[in-house]
């Protein structure tokens, strides 16, 4: 019996129009998918492929025993989260080892901040695992806003709304063109570094690009408000065009 | 008679089959393209394709007057560039104006460095124009070499090698993961910030990737080479993972 192989499928940003070509192809052959979600939701990447997904396909969703309730600075967190992606890399390898290709769907590109690289890194020395790239959330913001994201040899950065304050408006400051992710409970503060690197004015606030639920607006008219976890704040670069 | 649109569609990093399906789509349906090159040259966009398009298709090969032989920082180079651009612009909106539909290949994303980007600043607000998110270059670069860019809260910077050494430093040196492109004829000044900035043992360097030719090695194996266009050099991240 021949062993079987890990596809670790980025998604894209959301549209299924933008999966990529041989994503398309390998999720509609899988006979095993597997998917991150929290319990009780039905997973942002789960949604994307529906409608796309073989009859006969076995599910396998893997759901987070945790998410915000502990901090992320409590050794607590890295073990209840380092259990888990143990648990669900034996499984994959089980189905592996007894002959079969698993698809593992990821949103967006699966090594760009990617929860599969969690799985990856367990499983690549072990079985053959084959990534396939996709379309960044990031890409799918800024075609959203109409508006090209870098010029010439505009220097742009990649930011975390995780990251501090500080950390923030310096990374911001030196940038000609911001993207920020994993925003959330974080956007006052990540609205105050913008303020303070004065790129707040030139800031654009995406939410579910390339999703039905798509809305895009400038951070200065969107206020006060509670973001969703698909959401993105891009600032353009301005650099050289002829 | 209705007007056309001009349809500006990613291609990704030059695997046809990390094309997305709507741009699979839309290239096997097109009646026009039109794609860059250098003069005499069968040009990137244009190979990505070869087979996929119809056979009545009509081409319009947009020849690039200058690239290298004229520094960027003289004034007639812009100008070189903007009337090249603006003769491209009127031939597209004439056909437009036809009714036809046009699809024009850009290589990787679209908004992201790419030179559709001053084709759309002349057309958008005067015809119908959609952009197709693609793959870039860089995710096409990192998957190549077989582990995640970023991690956590990683900060990512993605760099020109035409900037000048001290700003690619500095950038390099406040970034976890980092991205150069445009490397050419800038290697040996990349290099040396990777040196000075302390990163240059854990870059790589990336040719061609997800092309038939793709080369992936440590920068440090690389020693003195001349690289092509297509060539990027990745320093993965290596934040917080549970
Ligand atoms: C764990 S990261 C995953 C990134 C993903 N691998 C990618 O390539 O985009 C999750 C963050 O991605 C961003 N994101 C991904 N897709 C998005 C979309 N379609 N719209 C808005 N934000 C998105 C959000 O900022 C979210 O907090
Ligand atoms: C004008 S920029 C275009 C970027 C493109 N729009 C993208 O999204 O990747 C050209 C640079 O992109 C990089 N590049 C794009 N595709 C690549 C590939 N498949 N392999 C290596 N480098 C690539 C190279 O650094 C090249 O100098």
């Amino acid at each position: 019996m021949s062993t079987g192989t890990i596809y670790g499928v980025g998604l894209g940003p959301g549209d299924p129009d933008l999966m990529s070509v041989r994503a398309d192809r390998l999720l509609r052959g899988a006979r095993h998918v597997a998917f991150f979600r929290k319990a009780g939701r039905s997973g942002q990447a789960r949604r994307i492929v529906e409608g796309l997904l073989h009859a006969d396909v076995v599910e396998f969703p893997m759901e987070y025993p945790v998410t915000t309730e502990i901090p992320v600075t409590d050794p607590a967190y890295n073990d209840a989260l380092s259990g888990f992606y143990a648990s669900c890399t034996d499984h994959l390898k089980q189905l592996v080892g007894q002959g079969e290709d698993v698809v593992v769907l990821c949103e967006g590109d699966p090594f760009f901040f990617g929860s599969f690289m969690h799985l990856y890194t367990r499983l690549k020395d072990e079985v053959p695992v084959q990534v396939v790239p996709a379309i960044t959330g990031m890409s799918g913001a800024w075609t959203a806003t109409g508006q090209p994201v870098t010029w010439g040899d505009d220097i742009l950065t990649v930011l975390m709304g995780t990251l501090p304050k500080e950390t923030l408006t310096e990374a911001m400051m030196r940038s000609d063109a911001v993207v920020v992710m994993k925003i959330g409970r974080h956007f006052d503060k990540v609205t105050s570094a913008l303020k303070a690197a004065d790129l707040y004015d030139r800031a654009w606030l995406i939410e579910y690009a390339s999703m039905p639920n798509q809305t895009v607006q400038q951070l200065a008219e969107a206020g006060d408000k509670v973001t969703p976890y698909f959401s993105i704040i891009v600032v353009h670069g301005q650099g050289r065009r002829p």
